[in-house]
């Protein structure tokens, strides 16, 4: 049995029809996703109906032409896997930035890509400003987009990413993990558990945001970017609107933080196993990390700038959490809190949460993994002879796979690198363009500085800059090698 | 045999009389240079010569004793090699500050400090200003400082380093290296060769300095600093007084690119083997990285300033050379070229020179094999069964030096990333903290930002971001895990 059957019964020929199969069943979604925001539009009478049912239509077609030349094929080499996991986001990108270019005059194509690419990618940076008076349609659709993209990554990071084994992720193969294996014996059905327990966080967060304060509106839409760690608001103040309700704050923690923790264990819990979570050692350092993070910066905010301990904590809590779980929601500008508390941000940007969650960065486990090979590394320079045999969880470490780990640790920042150097190219400065960067690679949302930071917005950069940065999110959100393998001529040969 | 048998006759017994022989000697040796130092305060006549002669009898006093007490010891377990090449860095420290201390009033015992670890470590930070006007003897000493901190780096890199197996500087050990077992027979030869290349270096680049118009002392004692890839100028202008004679700096950009490179390969040209210097594929990849950072840099200059082709590419050169070397001379300020040129710097800030050589930094092996790591995960993306055998130079790489090498990666990152932190606590900005961090353990020099940035200095810092900045600088120059080690329970149990 192949290790992805789930996702595609992959054995022998390849075929673009294969190609035009995926994605023109994702367009087809995408158009139904449309024309629910279309209704939306309707009931709510703002004037963004006829572009959202234009932009359905162009869509459907779209998916429709791509479905009939698809002649129902159910086969692909494996290694077209790559492009096509590739072209799928892309795709879906480019229609879902249409809605957005025909609602707002004012959007340039880049600017509509840019917004489009941010909010698939769950990154969460704008471009736009004046959302509290933006018809609604618009920010439901930014809203269904984030959502959306929450769904791609997690069947990506649970079916196809520890297939191709990128970057230490066969760790997480579902089919030789012990758990899974007791628990969940198909995995077509983890994969509709797994969509559950999403549909679950989105349900209860946005019954919890209603119950809040929220109107109904505001906790959908909230409660759909909550769940897909992607962190665009209704509001140009971001979450910070909501200050005036600090249980809000609170409850939006909870649910980032859920959402950034594997689903699959969440699934184990639901069939009994009622420890998987807290057993689990990504998620124990997740949440020490969490911990350790927010109440230095509560001291920090308490000592430094005399503020009382319970607002201290609230926004130390809520704007780690958004940033560590790549949310990047803003409850209010953390960067003028102090020097200290710029520098952490700035390091939680690379962070990310657990692996097999919405949240994207490096993530813990590669964090942990690197840790671990310190010790060994520090432990062979006293004991040159000593075996170490070091477990994860059930799964034993190789060597192989710490390479793996820390090869894409090289690449991310790397890449992380890479792009700074571009940006600085259209005179970015040096906070800017790094922290850019980073949030872009990350899928956070906001930078540092005072044009993409918490309080900034990433309308004023130039358009070159813009479309880099998209070229960032995509790769962070596609564990870079993915896509990164597509530009080496290895791949394409024979 | 042991690896290490011609720096130290180790197999036995552990011996606390073994550290004073080891550190007493090298205190008699500095109370040489001490003499030295004050001999030449006494032919300028400056004021220095009280301090000096003070601060010898001192210095001679605790090495002698030491020596005393060593009651010729020759046996030392390896494990607490570790332990010894620290102490040593620590002892020599501490007495290289005492004339600094003594000799300018105004200086704290923090500052003498910091300028003595800056120029032991070769990093060439300052918190002095007016050098312009100081005593000859003062600056001769930071020169000597300096020189004496190169040598202490070749004899560390290439004979204990290896033989502890630091982040992979196993590959460098000569005694299984081709080239070594053919051309040098004996370890013992090939130390007091290496020692005969930095004393070339340093006589050539006195001449040359000379010749090519400063004075016999600024020669000589800037001839010290580029041997060192110290960067201790005698200007507060830095390498920048020389600006009305450019032929100084490209001459300087040679000596110190130089010294940049692995010693062992031109004794191996001096014995005959005519290419081991091109052949070799650090070498290569260092010259690549100068050429193409300076290029993109004069071009920039060219294109963004509108500067003249000539000023710009012997700027470009100059400063490109001087931070990747680990050298830190500045001709002027770089970092008001622009965006760009201030992101470029940070990079070339933790690349650092060759392995075994006088520079600090990652090394540019390091970095290779990292790209070589991330090339086999590519491939086994694509092929997941091939088997990938890949050399470096002559050495076959396997997967647990790589893995050295990357967790040597990781830790030098946290590193830095740590020590930004802590400095952030004091209130530095966040480029400051940053830079600041990168530049002390890199042991480059300048960092970026106002206040630490190519123009700036350390003075104005906070005391304990001083003696922070002083254990960044340690830790990078004796590889980190030499250091870091000492702190774990493991290596003092049993």
């Amino acid at each position: 049995m192949s290790d992805y059957s789930f996702v595609l019964n992959v054995s022998v020929v390849n075929n673009k029809r294969f190609f035009y199969r995926v994605i023109g069943y994702l367009l087809a979604c995408l158009a139904v996703a449309q024309l629910a925001t279309m209704a939306v539009s309707f009931m709510l009478h703002d004037k963004a109906f006829w572009n959202f049912l234009l932009s359905a239509l162009v869509t459907a077609c779209a998916g429709v032409a791509l479905l009939m030349r698809s002649n129902g094929a159910t086969e692909l080499k494996k290694r077209y896997l790559f492009l096509l996991t590739t072209l799928c986001w892309l795709s879906v990108c480019a229609f879902a930035a249409l809605p957005l270019y025909l609602s707002l005059p004012q959007l340039s194509i880049t600017d509509a890509w840019f917004e489009a690419v941010s909010a698939i990618t769950t990154t969460g940076s704008t471009v736009l400003s004046g959302l509290d008076t933006m018809p609604k349609a618009v920010l439901l659709w930014r809203a269904i987009l984030q959502w959306i993209g929450g769904i791609g990554i997690i069947v990506m990071a649970i079916a196809i990413l520890p297939a191709l084994k990128i970057g230490g992720m066969k760790l997480f193969k579902t089919e030789s993990s012990d758990i899974s294996e007791k628990i969940l014996p198909r995995s077509s059905h983890l994969s509709g558990s797994i969509l559950l327990v999403y549909l679950a966080i989105s349900a209860g967060a946005t019954l919890s945001y209603y119950i809040g304060g929220m109107s109904w509106f505001d906790a959908l839409t909230h409660a759909m970017t909550s769940a897909a760690t992607g962190g665009f608001a209704n509001y140009d103040a971001s979450f910070g609107y909501f200050n005036d309700k600090p249980w809000l704050l609170w409850l939006s923690s909870v649910w980032m933080a859920l959402a950034a923790l594997p689903f699959v264990l969440f699934v184990g819990m639901a069939r009994g196993d009622k420890w998987a979570l807290l057993r689990d050692p990504q998620v124990k350092a997740f949440i020490a990390i969490v911990l350790v993070a927010a109440i230095l910066l509560a001291l920090y905010q308490i000592a430094h700038n005399g503020r009382d301990w319970f607002s201290a904590l609230t926004h130390s809590v809520f704007n780690v959490v958004s940033v560590i779980t790549t949310c990047g929601y803003a409850s209010e500008d953390y960067t003028k809190w102090g020097a200290f508390a710029v520098v952490l941000f700035f390091y939680l940007t690379f962070s990310g949460g657990c692996s097999g969650s919405t949240s994207g960065g490096l993530k813990i486990f590669r964090t942990q993994l690197a840790g671990y090979l310190l010790l060994k590394q520090l432990n062979l320079l006293i004991h040159p002879n000593a075996v170490w045999t070091r477990k994860y969880g059930s799964k034993k470490l190789d060597d192989s796979l710490l390479g793996a780990v820390l090869a894409f640790g090289f690449i991310y920042f790397a890449t992380v690198a890479a792009l700074a150097l571009i940006l600085s190219m259209y005179n970015l400065d040096f906070v800017t363009a790094l922290t850019g960067a980073a949030t872009a690679v990350g899928n956070v949302g906001p930078g540092l500085g005072d044009i993409i930071g918490p309080a900034g917005n990433f309308s004023t950069l130039p358009d070159g800059a813009k479309w880099w940065l998209t070229l960032g999110m995509l790769l962070g959100r596609l564990e870079i090698l993915t896509m990164l393998l597509l530009f080496t001529p290895m791949y394409w040969r024979y």
